[in-house]
């Protein structure tokens, strides 16, 4: 896991060196056929790159997009009208029998289908009428990290070259990556978490698949109580439980979701809240730990803000003896049908 | 919330009464306005409404349905085309101002609006284009109970009428509300779970949103972490985190959606797992405790499925001291903008 996290600058400058060519080609053929709809189906970590592309393609093109629940197709049977519908499928391995036969499904109701998978031979690869494949190489961790990273840049090519814009805006991401990850500051933070059993992590807009993401590989690698909440959403119910013994990891992007995010941040300043920020650390300047991130365009933002949360749970589960490249109970591919 | 939760038969049958006419003819106007696209927005309790309604609409009408992120209209200011697209928004109280916000700007995009709350006079009932009240009365507690169940049945009325279909099949509930009630099954579980401190939830298809709206409950009332997973999801990661401190309530529907859960139920079986099985409790035989359910039909379940475990959200909540009618850091009326 921890090589896989420390991969990251190469695949990504491998994606945007070999990938964006054939992901514009397939940007070109989605643009041509006018989509009016777009579904995502995707389960757990790819569920959270699905979520970002939702925001990219609300934002930058102004479609209505849906997650998918795969299982009204697989599990009702429900016979959908699906002309003009864009479905497009995430999956690190291409693996899973119910996405595979939704997309099938989807495919017969009329949707144009794109898969976009790290295993080109897959039959998610193959079932869909385009794939887009993210170069992550092999993944042998339980645990998936670069291959995450990797789906998240490749959505991020194929919205910004479906809207007809400038691409080269990514080309920096990889020396920040290695940057980001040569500081170091998830595994400088690990430490205080060493005895924590439940946490909270919250973001808005484009920082909410990351606060989705971190807990994933949170309770993944640590087996803690770790929950998501969208920061609108926190202010809901959830913030009843948030006390001096379940610190908050709050995604704090530069630019308008952070601006959005500034109530939630004082709600929980003055519960005097235990809160890590990450990203633009000066909305919380009582915050009991910082990680500052560089600006890159809140859009783009999610593909470092992420790094420092693996480093994080890799390194938490370290420190509490487990075994990061074994998660208890979990297997690569899951065959949910 | 004790006496909102028993006044649910009433606030059904009452419903049922007065509302499935104007509802009817709300979903006339949709029918004859052919959407081929449905997009729900809510948030809390109410979004575990949506998420209902999403599986209705996809189920039973083979519409695609997606959930609104409002940040991408109120945030980022996405300027979108919803021609053809029919929004739909829930909240109970009608004064969330995002939910109003988004609602205009969908109406400005070229959708056509319903707003389903329990506030007929509320901002949101009068930005959209049609309104159904869901004529819970007045909700004292911050806990929402009974508006939570009158906009299920809103939400299945209106999905039923659209589909041209015999509504007659819901006069039932209320009879089978106040005998699941009677039984107080919720109440007498409530002792095992008075330590507690991490709870997972589950669910699949319809039975879903009853797994995120029980663990949110328990969450408001008793500040514990109680984490809903989808059983689909729960086998791609959450699955590691679950062992002996940490029980799981799994929502089995009777049919395709309770059958779709057995392998999560044999996994969870043979993990050691304790389990509270509610509905089908055939499907989980080892089940440490069971909640037998009277039998619906799948898509009805989820109105009678939250009951035992409002209960359950109570008693627990006094069982730990705490005041279920005054949860901490917690308001009525949520204002995120």
């Amino acid at each position: 896991m921890a090589a896989e996290i420390a991969e990251q600058p190469e695949t990504l400058a491998r994606l945007l060196t070999d990938g964006a060519a054939p992901i514009a080609s397939v940007a070109q053929a989605v643009a041509a056929r006018k989509p009016r709809f777009v579904l995502l189906a995707a389960r757990g970590t790819s569920d959270h790159a699905a979520l970002y592309l939702k925001y990219l393609i609300e934002v930058r093109l102004g479609l209505p997009v849906g997650l998918v629940s795969p299982s009204t197709l697989t599990v009702y049977a429900a016979r959908p009208c699906y002309d003009d519908v864009l479905w497009i499928a995430l999956s690190q391995s291409g693996g899973s029998p119910d996405l595979v036969e939704s997309t099938t499904r989807a495919r017969e109701a009329g949707a144009w289908a794109i898969a976009i998978t790290n295993a080109p031979e897959s039959p998610l690869a193959t079932a869909a009428d385009a794939h887009i494949d993210v170069m992550a190489g092999p993944e042998l961790a339980v645990a998936a990290t670069k291959s995450y990273t990797s789906e998240l840049l490749a959505a991020w090519l194929l919205a910004e070259s479906w809207a007809g814009g400038d691409t080269s805006r990514a080309e920096v991401l990889p020396a920040l990556a290695r940057d980001v990850l040569d500081r170091g500051y998830g595994l400088e933070v690990a430490p205080r978490y060493r005895f924590v059993e439940r946490l909270v992590t919250t973001g808005r807009g484009f920082a909410y698949p990351t606060a989705r993401e971190a807990a994933l590989k949170l309770m993944e690698t640590s087996y803690l109580s770790a929950h998501a909440f969208s920061s609108a959403d926190l202010m809901h119910g959830p913030l009843a439980m948030i006390d001096e013994d379940r610190p908050v990891i709050a995604v704090v992007p530069f630019g308008a979701g952070g601006a959005a995010m500034q109530p939630v941040l004082d709600r929980l300043a003055e519960r005097g809240a235990d809160v890590l920020v990450e990203g633009d650390v000066e909305r919380a300047p009582r915050a009991a730990a910082a990680i500052p991130l560089p600006e890159t365009g809140e859009d783009l933002a999610p593909i470092l803000q992420i790094m420092p949360l693996q480093q994080l749970a890799y390194a938490m589960a370290i420190a509490r003896g487990y075994d990061p490249d074994a998660p208890r109970g979990l297997r690569k591919i899951t065959e949910t049908l």
